[in-house]
């Protein structure tokens, strides 16, 4: 029995192959490369009801993951997120059946946990000594944490805009901070320079083949957490889209298995802000690719990238489960945090606001059926965005009493 | 198969017993209130390997828990939260087997999520309809975020000093939020005050009985994330003190079940900041009760609590394992919240870094012994303090170059 099933990496867009067992980063064509398993020996070796006992972090999934041994498995006890019940939410909106998968419940706070997790391992695995990424905040503050822990030296790259504890979390960790005014794209850049410069492993999203591999885990999740009767409609707010192409990914591998029978994988909603709607644009055009979205701006900070290098895996995503894409305006993206809150106790974070706002418009028009199962990905904790809300109180002073 | 096996409340001090089936506070005496069990059902009942097919929050413990119906129970999806080894930081501390129990990944980002989870639950099935509370910051986000869920009104009363992301948890929630020139100690009063005069319920620490069986779930979850064999210490950052008590309650419990079998239970250890250390220096004088600590002061927010209520119990929790009291330095408590995030990746509260300071200092002195498994309880996500660090960080311009 085999800790991992890898077997090679493959190009999604000229099918060239390539060998897992050394640092590669994109495909000579251009494009992000995907990690390939030996499906049919894990469908003869595990059974999906061997899951049950397993640890309650995405490693439970380790011969889908591209780790080989377990000595290499650099881990802050990350995954298995609740998928929750919102049902006041639900009632609101006119959806039976709506829940959360709440990816705030994770080391550092955030999804990019899961693929720091997994990137980090295999870079170790690999090894590399040194990575560089460029960053909205978020994976950059989980990457620099992953690498503390493997002995990785990393360097981060992000926007003076983006959430300013982020910064803490690079600082802490000891890696390397650099801030840029301007977006994630001129951070991109950046990265790209040094790496050329200094030979550094290049962890830009996509540009390394494994972040996605962690990211894939929520699928499998989803589908174990709802006892392999999968939901009709997953929303998830897209930037670079790695989560949404490693759902897919997911759902496919766990068909290929046997593990989910339904002909009908759920319909993949990708949700963008409307400051920065690339994916959306392409998608209502009938495109294969986004165009970069000049002047790109939002609240919902992990979803403002401008053009994702996987943009075209994304809306292949999407068409092929019959999914959609949908911009949301920052209004209701506000409102939507509040209404999760006030409603449900979830403190979520703008990125994932923005699908429970995509949600309750698609039920408005009728995408979403009154009866249908359907999943919101929230991607982080709301504690994230202190900026996010001015909260004004009064302040008494010792001895004064409250009069209502 | 009853949900719950909860048979009644019980004084610890005068034995005093009351019902459990109705709204109570402090005992007649002025004593915190415990909840029993009919633990010889449970133990005939359940063993404890039924658990292991269980969902992955502290609910997989409900017959434990005070709360009779299932849809009673206000969850997030918290507890369960990572059992990970630190052994960078075991190797420089000169400690074989040194664990995080890492609360932070929890709803909230803070270990308040189980007493808020299990103690709303509990109040919406006692009827409750408002609840008050003072806090040091997290236990209001949290217990406001859980009150929304369930629909319970909730005035929180915080110094203003405490974390800022606090107030934004209650605001967002709906709650009623009050801030205060002063300490927990004062707002404690404003919120004596406010229930005398309402009648809202008090969920001031262990002023209900609930919150403490929510925190006692840590212990159970120790004992199940290490196979049922217990460590030989465990580390508690100690306030109010609710945890300590609820693990030692929780240890009892288990060994009563027969699930531990071990005649010698974990030592405890309450760790406090030496700017508020009241535990320390009634355990140092041999004292059954502390003293009101005058003009504390420290970072680590949570432990600034200059007398507890159930400051007895934690002392008889500390007394009955062999455990200690220490405090230590706001410089150790920084250095090891900076020597745990870069060298093990977890982004820890100062809370949690005290007791990694502690585990170094009882190292040193050889209270702690090299081969010992040792407990390091984290109650929080770092990233709740962003005020703790400043980070200074070159601020690059677009098209400009990294330069090494």
């Amino acid at each position: 029995m085999k800790y991992s099933y890898l077997s090679h990496l493959e190009c999604p867009k000229c099918s060239s192959i390539y060998s897992a067992e050394e640092v590669q980063q994109l495909c000579q064509c251009g494009s992000p490369l995907l990690a390939k398993y030996r499906l049919d020996e894990v469908k003869t070796n595990i059974k999906r009801e061997d899951l049950q006992r397993r640890e309650k972090s995405l490693w439970r999934y380790h011969e889908l993951l591209p780790v080989h041994t377990i000595e290499n498995v650099i881990t802050l006890g990350e995954g298995y997120t609740p998928l929750v019940t919102v049902p006041k939410i639900g009632a609101k909106y006119g959806i039976d059946d709506l829940y959360i998968k709440d990816e705030g419940i994770i080391p550092t706070g955030s999804f990019k946990a899961r693929g720091a997790a997994v990137g980090v391992s295999k870079a170790k695995e690999l090894g590399v000594k040194t990575l560089a990424m460029p960053t909205n905040g978020n994976a950059g503050g989980a990457w620099s944490l992953y690498s503390a822990k493997a002995g990785i030296e990393s360097f981060i790259v992000m926007p003076k805009e983006a959430p300013a504890i982020t910064r803490v979390e690079v600082h802490i960790s000891g890696s390397h901070l650099y801030l840029i005014n301007g977006l994630i794209s001129d951070a991109g850049k950046v990265v790209a320079h040094l790496v050329k410069e200094k030979g550094f492993y290049d962890v830009s999203t996509l540009k390394e083949p494994y972040r996605i591999e962690g990211k894939k885990t929520m699928g499998y999740e989803i589908a174990e957490q709802m006892d392999w009767k999968l939901p009709d409609v997953i929303l998830y707010p897209t930037g670079g889209g790695v989560g949404i192409i490693g759902i897919y990914k997911a759902l496919l591998e766990l068909k290929e298995l046997g593990w989910i029978n339904e002909e009908k994988l759920p319909r993949l909603v990708a949700v963008q802000a409307e400051g920065c709607a690339p994916i959306v644009k392409a998608w209502e055009e009938g495109k294969m690719e986004s165009e970069f979205w000049e002047n790109s701006e939002t609240n919902a900070f992990g979803i403002n990238v401008p053009k994702a290098i996987g943009d075209f895996l994304v809306l292949q995503a999407i068409r092929e489960t019959g999914g959609c894409a949908i911009s949301v305006s920052e209004e209701s993206i506000k409102n939507s945090q509040q209404e999760v809150a006030s409603l449900e106790g979830n403190f979520i974070c703008p990125e994932g606001a923005a699908t429970f706002a995509a949600a309750k418009i698609l039920r408005e028009n009728n995408w979403i059926k009154p009866n249908e199962t359907v999943v919101c990905l929230n991607t982080g904790q709301g504690i994230k965005y202190p900026e996010s809300f001015e909260v004004e109180s009064a302040v008494l002073e010792k001895g004064e009493a409250i009069i209502l």
